[in-house]
């Protein structure tokens, strides 16, 4: 059994993070970190389970936690995972680090969108981007690995066939994406009020959001040039699930045969998938609590732009069932132990 | 592989069926019955599944489909049933009924309530009411088990043992039950759609919804004494989930060590029941999608009543998990297999 | 014109008040008074409001703002109010008061609900409680009016012919109440959270809620006797609304006449009561933003039961609406001045 | 008083039609038709009306409807009115159409998008596009009025400076837009059950509806050469409103201050025109049951782009309300009587 942690074990992340862990075979549970909660047993705060009295919260240094876990996931917020993570540390374990500290290549991209100090590049260039659709095969060789956010696992992947194989112009790419409210977190700010967000929705982050940075990182990757996007993040009055409306103009002559061809080329190897085709719907509740992707694409004959859709659940796919999917390839699991490939009926 | 048929496999009730199914080791879906859908697949109508493509709805008559089937479930509205079983049926396979035609032992109650005739008599003595942490022992022994309506469910398990007991006045109960919308079905009813019942609450069938008879049939064998019940539903703004808030008159010198003693006696081969005991508060969220009731209660010493509360999913313990429970009792598999345990986190 | 102030006006029947002052043609705001946004517009805080950059809110001591203003409305926090009001100040103007410190005529009431020391009783002796359809004739002869609770308003105005009348057993009434989650007011709660209270349903307070003493002492005086009462309150996901389930037993041979009678009698002079009458189902969607509530009932013939329903706005009819009837009555304006008796279509 | 008639009186925005001119002080209602509630009381569906007995459904001929009013609405599905009006009833009333038939000035453009033949041209070259903020000088002059669509109305109103100054390449418009349920109307189908909407969010109609022939004729007006859109419309779970994040690129060296310019010049008679400016976020609950639209923008200097929002509620600026805008003006009364300025607080 592979000996567990989870740092942050009561944000929305975090708990997903141990009820999917309470679910799989391998992994065994050692330590569950809160500082808010400290010493108080984890089925007292989140109530759907029960007979797991033995899992109390403690709030204990990492280097500590490093030496018993052999894997250590942290599910903090932004800038504080930076100043956690030691050669030490990363050589006692692995760590999946469910933030943004380690996800964005350059230091200076962090600096200019994160408005804080990189973090220490020695550790930084050990990191490896989990988008693991992708980057799946380079998970095995790092301590580190740098789980992707929520808005850009969706953006990215309905993007990334278009992308790489240039069917589409590189400099006309929108992202109009819209989430559920668990993305805002667990934390207590006004905007999450139940009725604040309830029968409203809003843009924000307009610009400024800072998947922008980390969504154009992997694009241009792929693309082998570089490339930017109008990226705009929409609050929706609903718990989970994330819809990316993309947008771009389509080259000359592009046909829905090639489309179809990148799609299916590019996730030949890829479960998690589901590559609808041309003229279908996604719909955000059909991946609810599932490690899914639905895609589908249309073209406007008038307009030669392609709309391309992805629906994800922001929790799973898009944070904590995808680092599931990391801790899986690393130890040699099957990739999806688990996780669900279908969502609760209905709804 | 126990080869099971769903009739009415595309409504709520019956779609959950099918996902239970999918997700239970024993059986093999051999049928899938629906007459607005007829021909089509099934994951053409709940896009949550994929690779389901051999699953193509049909037609059939009852007879054929029970000539096939080691097990039929019928998902079907009210007083559809009952014309449709023959004892050359149940010679053939298991019926497994979630509608409400044998639930009612007494022909009288059954026209009296339902406007209707009552079903044939040979056959309704057949039936078996299939509430299975208190008749799970006689469920071996029928070829026709009645699954319990959703509010009775919960109304009958969070009041059962104060019944058997008679720690409580038996005149004085009363039951003010709200449910989410998925209880009214997948019908087109004005009151269904989605702008008539967000933001609002409303009771329906006060005095008169059908469930009453049934939760009162059942207390009363409990009691060895006639008991009546005040029952009064109401329609809440959310997908799934009941919550019966239960008031009755505590007997003199009741404590809450009986009360305590008297649940966990009860209750001590029940799984699926999660008492929480005294002071506590139950919640549906946290027993969405489970087969699990959580029951909690708390005493006014001003006023000596007892407010028992419990919670269940109304698609799940409520109607389709129970009956995967009934079939997984009757075939010996364990009674808990396919179904979950925990809700999804967060909700 | 009468000169306003609001101390509060920002929590949500704070600000609901603002609204209704401004749609009010004879009231002047002169103050709007907020610790936690002093020297913001209120408009930069509620940016349904334009035009209006004058209102500037403050954070002065209520001695100064009472010597402005002719009326001042406190919505506050429960054990606030009591502190703040002096001999001094209700010389200078009129309170109302949206808070509980002044609503528990027996200071003991006030020290066991509320765990605190009761108001000064040469203060708290002045009080009249402006539940207008009962007490609107005494508003006029004092300087501070205690605007009752929203709870207590929808479930003292449901029950109160019935008690007056004695129509029903005194000591049989149970009241379960549901309330959207404005209720809980603007509050940074985990609870309050849309992804905690979305998708859910559940009771709070049970027989500790302190709105029961306010029931029960106005039911007293219409009984001329003790009344207690068994009162269950429950968080609905929606932002609006109070429903009022009433359960009592019925004296032997009352017939649905004299209820009727009782109500119409009742309730002869009162605008804002809409007496539906029997077998009706009242919703809380229809008197949202109204001052105005919706009342019917329904007999039981089996178990001699009545149960009343009633449905308020919970922040107009019962919090902020109320308080500017209070007004309106005091100073002599029509009652319903600047409110409305429709809801919105749809909802 | 101006004796109206409303045709289609039970639908959402004949409902909403039916309210405002309730509160209208110049209007006297003479005329409710509904097929299937005919002979009901409006008030029996409509509940949170009161005390409006006389106001009976019924199911009458248009023309004999247009003999005793001096204004008909009509709030019908598309394709219905186009073989109602004739010149005889235009004769004898003034029409204001709230379905999309005399929208679309070229009958070419009707047929493509609508696939139905186009109106009567003798009728159709009457007709007036009412859009209030551009077109209210035109509408003393007709007899027949064209309500604008709702997305069609946010839309617009959100471009239309940017178009008309020229400040974007115009062959780059992309229109990603949201609407609440109600836009669906309040008609049985199944993607409207509260079920099936709730917790989910889906683009439908991408590249085909029909509201996009509709924007491109009046920003081609405006622009005095044709524009296309893209144009995607979503699905969100809540009532109303709609949010239309629109995506241009910029021509090179326009600035925020020509923007604003823009903006102001061009609504500075529009008093339902609020512009919030750059860097601000417009939010639906913000204009909820308002004759308002708020519009923000901002500049993305790494792209080039400019987003801007516009946000109205779908059934008020973006039907009934903008219907009862025209009469107004039509009559010569103030333009905004018995329309709201201010949501409800809080939502």
């Amino acid at each position: 059994m592979v000996k567990v942690g989870v740092v942050g074990a009561t944000g929305y992340s975090g708990a997903k993070l141990v009820e999917l862990l309470l679910n799989h075979k391998e992994t065994e549970i050692v330590y569950l970190g809160s500082k808010s909660y400290s010493k108080m047993k984890f089925q007292d705060i989140y109530k759907n389970f029960t007979g797991i009295d033995n899992l109390i919260l403690k709030n204990q240094d990492l280097l500590e936690v490093s030496k018993k876990c052999d894997v250590v996931f942290l599910a903090l917020p932004s800038k504080v995972a930076k100043d956690m993570i030691t050669q030490e540390i990363l050589d006692n374990t692995l760590i999946i680090d469910l933030g943004a500290d380690f996800r964005l290549e350059d230091p200076n991209d962090y600096e200019k969108w994160y408005k804080a100090t990189a973090p220490d590049f020695n550790i930084l260039k050990q990191a490896v981007y989990g988008l693991t659709d992708i980057h799946g095969d380079k998970v095995k060789s790092t301590k580190l690995i740098s789980n992707p956010g929520c808005y850009t696992t969706c953006s990215i992947l309905t993007l990334a066939p278009l992308v790489k194989t240039q069917l589409i112009d590189l400099d006309s790419i929108i992202i109009d994406a819209k989430s559920g409210v668990t993305g805002a977190g667990k934390g207590l700010n006004l905007g999450s009020l139940y009725c604040e967000a309830n029968e409203n929705i809003k843009a924000y982050g307009i610009t400024t959001h800072r998947h922008t940075p980390e969504i154009e990182q992997e694009l241009t990757k792929l693309a082998n040039q570089k490339v930017m996007v109008q990226f705009t993040p929409h609050l929706i009055p609903m718990n989970r699930g994330i819809l990316a409306t993309c947008y771009a103009k389509l080259k000359d002559g592009v046909t829905s045969e090639q489309i179809d061809k990148a799609y299916k080329t590019f996730y030949k190897d890829s479960l998690s998938v589901n590559f609808l085709g041309k003229n279908k719907i996604v719909e955000t509740k059909y991946v609810k609590d599932t490690e899914r992707i639905d895609i589908s694409y249309t073209i406007d004959e008038r307009t030669n732009n392609i709309i391309a859709l992805g629906a994800i659940d922001n929790l799973v796919k898009g944070a904590s069932g995808q680092a599931i999917e990391n801790m899986n390839i690393y130890f040699g699991f099957d990739q999806y132990q688990g996780l669900r490939k279908f969502a609760s009926t209905p709804l």
